[in-house]
């Protein structure tokens, strides 16, 4: 199996982007991404896609091919493949391309993510997400995906692991770091008290615990490890990429406040990576709401349950505090959630992060960053292990 | 690089399957592989689900993570991704799964394909179908998955490369092998007559010409082909997948009567498996409209421009020629068509005929065997090569 590095990676701003088309999106981050690579597009010989719903958002299907066709790869007859998992898409997208180069099938892989969300009304993109959780048993039901993360938020608050201020304190960690990133959705950071005292949304979750809908692109360049310093010398090593499952329905889960997907991911993602969890020195969690944040840095190892509140809530979640930093690029909730776009997105800022371009949010000395990803309320989750060279 | 084989197949009966769902469906197409495969299923460590639109179908987007949970892996967090790629859905499924098994990341895997389409009406489901063709610069301006299908026909006639009769005659040799198929959709031969007068969809083009609405689901089973003989005697090992892409509007190709990714994803195919199309005894081939079978028989090297139409109209395409035989399961256009599924079960049917396990639809002392599987008009196309052991 060969080692994987990311050379190139690119990004759109996030947000309401009612003046960009999902192609120009797709375009803009490809572009930047093969830019960074010190590549001329023609090197590349496979693309993949993640993307949750382009059928329902644009009415469009087979996404693959218009990205191929969009970034000129269609007239070599380069191969693209979009892979849905979710909202874990951009981070199974990642994992194919890293199977792609590892496989030896493929050499110089472009992955994208990226969603257009905005031109549909409200109403009609939750009825997607409902989607995502399990549509027959739960979203008919009228467990809708934001009241079963109140579910969760409930739960937690009921056994004690985490107070209604712990869990809005994700939000505003991410906000406080999507201040700094320029590419935000939201440049602005908020207190707690914007949080708590926000429109309600499932009890005790309010707009402030809830990632925005949004329109964006992400992209990132691998090749084999042993090629990468021909490109350029600012890459990164794939670590491991792993991912794992779970019941597509809440109800089915043992214990509904830990996600078993992350912690097997995770473990899978250590171990092949040779490392524990307390060699991470950065990390992008999937805060789609607050609550999954805590279980997220529960379930990867970075503090013991019922902990992590307290840390994000004391602030050891910033950059600049020593301790594991959490969503320095603003999180799903500050960065901006565009679904297929999210998981690639979090690479990106890894990637930054190890290279030491991460600007005014630069964690000193990182080594070791973790992305995870998750679809559904846990059902898909892929964790995956960057390296600084 | 790995190589790989397939160690077991199922498929479901495919037709207008009211009281089947979808979950049911990929169970019973998953549970007949792993059977086949004499496997438990608890060693299977990774899933690859081919799907078109189960967003737009029965409004559940998260397949994986769906079909995961219903064939019992989610318990041990397997990790299942979902693939869509249009109507090629299933072919990339493959391709992934042979992806995994070759880089090394997986060591056995299941690969299903699925789509239940019959719960929506026509034109919802029409809809989607043109989505998968360029949605903004053909489907809204009228040019619908059909017409441009038609078009295609109409540039064969008046080049003079196929007549009216040829390209029907497509749609008879696949009616002449569903017959032989129980699990086809249509067990019933047709003589010309019957497509020619068949009702008009978009002149040349008649029902006839056109592949049904399909539900169902296949699967296969893949493992590294040195440990195949561990799970059966009665393996087949993967020569070669591979993939290409065009633009995703017809309107832009060079050439609209051949389509550029067949041949580019044959070519790197027949490389990868070290032989040429002359060596192929029995291929399935995209006939999701008659006038793809004509391409594809010229695309993939079987033919010259202008002579596949003569073949297939003097029934050289049949099983029992001794040349080449083409869509020996009934092809998309007898054996049905349930989007996601159908480049699993052509790979199913080539499995078949290769382990000498096609009953009285068998091709005689047949080596190679090949599967195209198209999304689009053309702008995805993989071609797989399998060979008996």
């Amino acid at each position: 199996m060969r080692e994987v590095a990311i050379i190139g990676v690119g990004i759109t701003k996030f947000g309401e982007l009612w003046n960009k088309s999902f192609r120009a999106l797709g375009i803009e981050a490809g572009a930047k991404a093969i830019e960074d690579a010190n590549l001329s597009g023609s090197e590349i010989d496979g693309v993949f896609i993640g993307n949750l719903s382009a059928g329902r958002f644009i009415n469009q299907q087979h996404i693959d091919a218009l990205v191929a066709d969009y970034t000129g790869m269609a007239t070599n007859h380069i191969p693209a493949t979009r892979v849905e998992a979710g909202g874990a898409s951009g981070g199974v997208a990642f994992r194919q391309g890293v199977m792609a180069v590892a496989s030896g099938m493929h050499d110089i892989v472009m992955v994208g993510g990226a969603e257009k969300m905005t031109d549909l009304d409200d109403a009609s993109i939750n009825s997607v997400m409902d989607a995502t959780a399990d549509s027959e048993w739960e979203a008919e039901m009228g467990a809708t995906f934001a009241s079963l993360h109140a579910m969760i938020a409930q739960r937690m608050i009921h056994e004690g692991t985490a107070t209604r201020e712990e869990i809005a304190s994700v939000a505003v960690n991410s906000h406080f770091h999507g201040a700094f990133n320029p590419n935000a959705q939201f440049k602005k950071a908020v207190p707690i008290e914007t949080v708590l005292r926000s429109g309600p949304v499932a009890t005790p979750l309010g707009m402030f615990d809830s990632a925005p809908i949004s329109d964006g692109a992400a992209s990132v360049v691998l090749c084999p490890l042993e090629d990468a310093k021909k490109y350029t010398d600012n890459y990164v090593k794939v670590a491991a990429s792993a991912q794992a499952s779970d019941t597509l329905a809440l109800f089915q889960r043992p214990d509904i406040t830990s996600y078993g997907a992350t912690v097997a991911a995770s473990q899978k993602a250590y171990q092949a990576a040779g490392i524990t969890a307390a060699d991470i020195n950065v990390a992008e969690v999937h805060d789609v709401y607050s609550v999954g944040g805590i279980m997220a840095l529960q379930d990867l190892g970075f503090y013991k349950k019922g902990e992590a509140g307290k840390a994000m809530l004391e602030g050891q979640c910033h950059y600049d505090s020593g301790k594991v930093a959490i969503n320095t690029s603003g999180g799903l909730k500050a960065r901006g959630h565009p679904i297929g776009a999210t998981g690639v997105a979090q690479i990106v800022e890894i990637a930054h992060q190890l290279r030491g371009t991460a600007d005014n949010r630069q964690v000193k000395d990182a080594k070791y960053g973790l992305a995870q990803n998750v679809g559904g309320t846990g059902s898909a989750v892929t964790v995956s292990i960057l390296e600084a060279i």
